[in-house]
């Protein structure tokens, strides 16, 4: 199987290798940003960088779109794509309904769409297990829809197909439990900093508060902390600094507060 | 060395555990449910239940209060201390001096105070490293001061000195890296339940989002997500949803995303 890229970022550097790693050709690289399209490309074995999106020569019998969700009606208006080309992207985010109906509009010839959605979290040069990542899959035809999957399974056995709705609860999800939890470690080791103390400290901390989620089925079952046991006084002193120091973070610090309290009012 | 508990929650079943191991006898255990006090008490060597606050015959040196915060006040009225004993809080949020005042207004005999803080998350039964724990000491007098920090270090190497406004920095930051983060995956899996999804499609993301923190300096360095690529249009999806089925996770979510962009703004 032959796909090509459209978009050179975090998620296209690790798709195209761990690809290209289980079996499919890498045929073309597109980015915005050539230099991005360069860099993937010389990680790649045999993969032309693709000057602009006219792929109307392309051999791919798959398309990725792997860019920012924002960037795809742009990306539709100008693209040109070789008829019966799967046309997938990689968001979580995006409606299926969406992209067929940006095809509709802005597609000369009849390609056929998808979504190739990985769970998981990229960071361009760090490297990762890509057997370990879930894979969700939707198409508007069966057809599709198993020559996505199977795409997927080349690379992890996780693969499972998911509609719009389904993927939209899964982007959120991970959201709450990636990206916010990465900014509420990044709060608390600005809040360390401010008194000279290391990040190191919290680590053995993180490292015991995740394993414990990880092991069980609901983290609900294994929340600790001041407002878990209803230490009213502990979270009224911390309120009381945060709100004289960092206004913002006092905000947070109510809402999740009181977001764990209504969750285990009942258990008392 | 022998030491005493005032309490047997989660905090006492560990630390009482992990002392013995390492060498200190435990000679008391206290607490409010006396079945509490009977289990700890069972897992231990030769400790006996103390049935009320009145300590004045016992032969500890260090009286270790592991209680809930809002508790203290309550415990120190009642309680009958030997005179020159080391009364120790295990909190991270209370200061020191507000101990001392409560030792000066409700003891009879003159006795040390300090603090014994392990920085971590304990839930009774489930097994882990003591030697992983960082503890924090703090003590009014440079004596009681090295009396805790050997206590600490016969269970630990990674004890260190910290004031009662470091202390504070430290329990905020843990409450924001652990509980916070916590009840986030516990939203995550509440997010997934509703379209029957189960909570493990979310656990290689979590895992690597964590793994990532902890390799990182300053997990600012390593945020990903919509609100850090400034995808808006995503980012609006996501609270158009929420504010029509959860208006408390969407103010949740806006306030994240907001601490992101803000934290990110000037990286474009």
């Amino acid at each position: 199987m032959k796909i090509s890229f459209v978009g050179a970022g975090n998620v296209a550097w690790h798709l195209a290798q761990a690809f290209e790693s289980a079996g499919p050709i890498i045929s073309e690289v597109y980015s915005r940003d050539p230099q991005h399209a360069r860099q993937l490309v010389g990680l790649l074995y045999d993969t032309a960088i693709q000057p602009d999106l006219n792929f109307s020569e392309s051999e791919a019998e798959v398309l990725l779109i792997a860019a920012s969700d924002d960037a795809l009606e742009g990306i539709m208006q100008r693209i040109v794509l070789p008829p019966g080309v799967i046309l997938a992207t990689v968001s979580g985010s995006h409606a299926l309904a969406d992209l067929q109906h940006l095809v509709e509009v802005y597609s000369d010839v009849p390609v056929r769409t998808g979504v190739l959605y990985p769970l998981q979290t990229f960071t361009k040069g760090a490297s990762m297990d890509y057997t370990q990542i879930p894979f969700c899959i939707e198409a508007t035809e069966e057809e599709t829809e198993e020559a996505l999957f199977k795409l997927a399974e080349s690379v992890s056995p996780h693969v499972q197909l998911a509609d719009t709705e389904e993927r939209r609860a899964l982007h959120i999800a991970a959201v709450f439990a990636c990206n916010f939890t990465n900014q509420l470690f990044s709060i608390a080791h600005d809040l360390l900093k401010e008194e000279q103390l290391s990040f190191e400290l919290l680590k053995p901390l993180i490292r015991e508060t995740t394993h414990k989620a990880l092991q069980s089925a609901d983290p609900a079952t294994v929340q600790t902390g001041p407002a878990r046991r209803s230490d009213w006084a502990t979270t009224n002193r911390h309120l009381n600094y945060l709100q004289e120091h960092h206004s913002d973070w006092a905000a947070m610090y109510r809402l999740l507060t009181e977001s764990i309290r209504e969750r285990h009012f009942e258990e008392g």
